[in-house]
């Protein structure tokens, strides 16, 4: 055993047979204290089996926590983000990278409340989730010892992984016997799966891929309406009932699984250097994107707006490759939170097969004036001729440019 | 008459009743010549009808210019553009102002050809093209003068306009007498719809104002495959058959109208100031959009896009507040198309009822490495011990953040 | 008198010549009555002639506004700018730029004060002064008016505006007669000089036009060293000493002063097109810049870092274009703040013929860890092998890359 | 003997005591042949003796390649940068890192040459170095090796070293024997110091550490003149002589260091995360900076210089980091090129005990109007009233802004 060998550790612990392996090598490769922590961040999993599970692998009552975060993820995580209409790579709602800090963080907490001096995650050492796992752990305690088996251990080929399950008298469900075809990560903002039958970018997704939305082809034949309510920026409100964040989200979720929205198929560059491919679903995020977007056209000045959008992709970066518990992130979250102040009002979204479109929006936040914009006469809210200097002032330099040009040729 | 009237002005004349009434404003106000210009950017007007008007308002032939533009305006304007994914906060397509500095270049072109000191357009003095059009025109010729008749001129109601048009044997036709119920530009690349009836922006656009793309619910009950190649960033051929720049977006039109594709519902900040309210219709640059963002997705290096991503905002801003010939779009442009050299390839597109998503690509230039990312055994093309290292030394600084957060405190 | 005439104006009033003929033209051009407001922004002149001169050109003494604005000045204009290392165009400390708004503030308040519905300034209509009085103006009470007579009168040559004080009995000083050789303006940040004999920039600007810093010739032949405290990104102490915000650049202005530091010849690009040139003196600005870099080396993380280096140009040019009380300005000033809760500690300077150096820097909040960076044994506070790691998969995209040209050239 | 130990290695050798020991350590460690890389980029040492040194530890005669490098240095890599006015984290004119990747595309041309397969340099675990060196060499051919004996060896300490170099029959030169109290990397354009002595940012750097530049108190008491010209933002004479680059850089050091200029006493962010001090003696690059900010400040329009500055850092840190040969910092210099087609014409510093500063500029490129910016009659060039429009646009939206601040109040 290593001379730093972690003495008691807190498990991210799923209650699924790769991290009961986990649980189980890490007994017995560094004979130490296991803690489990089971979190329920909406990925649609019973908990309870996670802690009979964990009993029956030898774990005492008072290290097994479970714990409903949902709240907390959509309140802390899930909002604030959305309130820079993060896209990684133009189009990936990052659901998966959300989730991981506050898992990171309350593995951490739960290690200083019993004791513990490492954690450790069933991540692999080809993806980023580990990255995020472990930036977050380091960020938040310094000293903390992080274990990642995947990238320790020699299990590496599902036989072998079978073999020190059935050694560790390890329960393996009949259906976990094959290989699964394809690796999911699911929690309330999305679905992810990747990995085997999704490897060929060229070959469009199997149907059976997605579990969280119909095909748009099966979806409802008429268009439902959906109104959301904003305040400073997050969602409280749909069709005018006040619900809280992880409610509201999950009805989203409903609708936008209802009508097939939010399928991406979509190849990524991952931080640590390859490029993979994932199928997500993400049916309560994509419409509360077009919804705050929505809200934003009519109560966000340009200025802030145009700064916010040039500040997203980076924003969005940091969260991808695990830096959320990173000071930058925390200034551009404060850049981001100053412009949300007057994000308040409500959305109309239409919901067809596939797609939403907002297609109605209004607020006593609203900056819109059709005084200004009319077509028809203005009563002198705007002055045409003004135009004309704004016009000159900023042809200026570009005439001297030409005028440059001129003489140069000349 | 003002001392510097214009002398001899070259118009962008559509035909319509407007630019006819400006062009007989032009003759009474200044005495000038005229000289019309008429563009077949794919607006879907025939041009025939133009050259008689202009030869009924008394314009000698040689002082006519009807021009089919519509390959030097996919060729050397939608297609560079579109090598940015560009989009005007987050959602428009900058079908308008993309069209716009192509007419000023020619406008000015025909100018020194013709011997005019002046040229004129018939943008309102609340909207963002006469910007467009000023700035390139001042850029290209430093010393022309613009007449923006909207901005000088006392004809400010409907009325007015009318009795100025039978003063001056300016045909009416019978659907003019009556106020259209909105606004509509329209080019190869999209129709914008804006003003009257669209002017409250928390009611849905009326069905009737969408004139390119079917109504999501009227589109085919099944999904079409399209296949579209890319070199070097531009699009080439539709299902293996090469075509022009213009012929391949006539044809992605056709698709994406088809099966009502690129509708947007849009409040956008204008360069003057204001909010206005929009409805655009981009169908085949809907398509276009989505594909390249596919081929890129295997082609493209992660650094090199994550900075075309952080400087997208910055270059649709420059082009939307009519900044296309300006040195900066020029440094954006030389950033952008060196990122295009091995944006080559081909992607399918699935075509449903008012949506589009990629659903596969490849290319010879694919940078997607199946041999690093699978799940499977890689024959070490991948040593996951490295990820220690890299997050090991992605995490120093937040473990130096969180030691001095801990010492400050204890 | 045209209708909207003003009836009531506050004017930016600093009793010279040129303010105290605007006063005057005010009143008979448009019958209104004239409050005057005169700031000590320590630009270092008197302010009880301003009080004088006010009277006798018929003020009524309710009606003068004389006030010491230089710790608001410092602490809440200069200071925040400061916390962003901000530089125009890579070398202008933005002396004049940054006292514009708080003018605007005190002119918008006094006219809600005073029931005055205007105010009035005496910037003329080249510069970027106009905008930053104005965009200020509008963006506190969006209903004022702004009078700025330099683009209105008809005063457009020294001979006119003589004849018209004399015409109104305003007291000409003897030396006013003449023409001024360059145009000053101050304040407690810094001194600009512009125009006339300084507006040839390949001519070196003559030595009579500095007027807060000694030649570097001039200065001690001996080094001087100062040392400067900072909390939260503000300095608060010089060599130990606690001082007001305004006290210090007070004090770092005289050190400065004497020691030749903080001249710049300077060729800039202003908002309204033009390019032109100025000789700026900022003293202590060129201290304090110096010393809050050397603090923020040791205890501002690079992620912090860089994300702000990154946003700083952007600051810079919406205070020099005057953009101050704007969404966007604020939004970057909350990123900012955000970053300097522990630039806290002390920089030690080294003054010297022109130039200042930072020397020496300390703090309780430093990040910097000689264990970690130490050329000697680090007692395992660093593995090297890390690196070996964090360079592989940093490496692995440009590997692609590299294997990708390979294989399309083979 | 690792099953894929290296079996050529071409290793960049300075004749010093390290690189030596690496050498002899490549022999022993792996039996491999080993070839000899030693280039003059200005380092200013001799390279004779290198050639002596590694043919005295058997080294074959085709196996040693020396060259000089120096033209290609400057013109290639330095000139480029410098286009971008390059500055890490403000300050660093970034002299270490620009000289890497030569370095590298050496290293990686001669193991073709020569049929070897592994590069290997002397730069620690600790340093950016390693990682400049090794990026470059993955991106020019992805299979090469690199070997980095300081992650890899045992021979941790000083004492060790000298044992394996005696062991070895390493000549070992007396003053070698102690260890030294600072760590120094040269090339033309600057000298770099660090370590030991100058590992507390506290204390300032003792003078003997300094040595490509004058105390500035020790400089002439004089001021120098200096005019520099510039074609399309390169150097290329220096008071009216054309030279070739590394001779006008060459000649800028003379001049800098005579005057004591150039000198940087920094704590920088490292990218393998942790923070360190640095000297660095920079006296030629000093004053082509600020000759380049000279010249650009006439010639470069201000679109174009403010997207310029924007970038900058980002452009920066990719050297620092080791990214030269990446795509992104090849889009970046194709958007810094492309600005630079009219960064032509003189400029005129001045120099003088430490400090360096721009007192004239002038080009038959310039884009300064002295007819729009006088303060003298401009004969109608500028329109003062169209500043009027100009703000009442720009400053509609802080109206519309402060009008929903009123109205929510209200």
């Amino acid at each position: 055993m290593p001379a730093n060998a972690p003495k008691k550790v807190v498990l991210a612990y799923s209650g699924g047979l790769d991290t009961s392996i986990i649980l189980k090598w890490l007994q017995t490769e560094y004979g130490c204290e296991v803690v489990t922590f089971t979190a329920d961040l909406g990925q649609g999993e019973e908990l309870d089996p996670a802690r009979k599970k964990a009993e029956l692998l030898g774990i005492a009552p008072e290290n097994i926590f479970i714990e409903d975060l949902r709240e907390e993820f959509v309140r802390d995580f899930v909002f604030p983000m959305f309130r820079a209409n993060a896209l990684y790579e133009g189009l990936y709602l990052l659901g998966t990278s959300i989730a991981r800090p506050l898992i990171s963080k309350r593995l951490v907490e739960i290690a200083a409340a019993t004791g513990a001096d490492a954690v450790a995650h069933g991540a692999t050492g080809k993806g980023n989730d580990q990255v995020r796992f472990e930036l977050s752990a380091y960020a938040l305690n310094p000293d903390i010892k992080v274990i990642a088996p995947w990238r320790e251990w020699d299990l590496t080929s599902r036989t072998k992984l079978l073999e020190f399950a059935e050694a560790h008298q390890i329960p393996i469900a009949k259906d976990k016997r094959g290989e699964a075809p394809f690796s999911v990560d699911a929690n309330l903002l999305h679905t992810s799966s990747e990995g085997k039958v999704l490897e060929d970018p060229a070959e469009d997704a199997p149907d059976y891929v997605y579990q969280r939305t119909v095909a748009p082809e099966a979806a409802p034949d008429t268009p439902e309406y959906v109104e959301i309510s904003f305040e400073r920026g997050d969602a409280t409100a749909i069709n005018g009932e006040a619900m809280s964040p992880a409610t509201i989200l999950t009805k989203l979720n409903e609708l936008g699984g209802k009508h097939g929205i939010g399928r991406l198929d979509f190849v990524e560059n991952r931080f640590v250097g390859m490029k993979s491919r994932g199928i997500y679903e993400t049916p309560g995020g994509t419409l509360l994107l077009e919804a705050h977007r929505g809200i934003e056209q009519i109560t966000l000045d340009s200025g802030a707006g145009h700064l916010k959008d040039s500040i997203m992709p980076r924003y969005a970066e940091l969260i991808y490759n695990g830096f959320w518990f990173s000071p930058e992130r925390e200034m551009l979250q404060a850049l981001i939170d100053e412009s949300q102040k007057h994000v308040t009002g409500t959305v109309r979204l239409k919901l067809y097969k596939g797609s939403v479109r907002c297609v109605g929006r209004w607020s006593e936040h609203s900056l819109y004036s059709e005084a200004h914009v009319t077509f028809e006469d203005d009563a002198g809210a705007y002055d045409q001729k003004d135009a004309a200097g704004f016009i000159q002032l900023n042809a200026l330099r570009l005439k001297l440019l030409a005028a440059r040009d001129r003489r140069l040729k000349g």
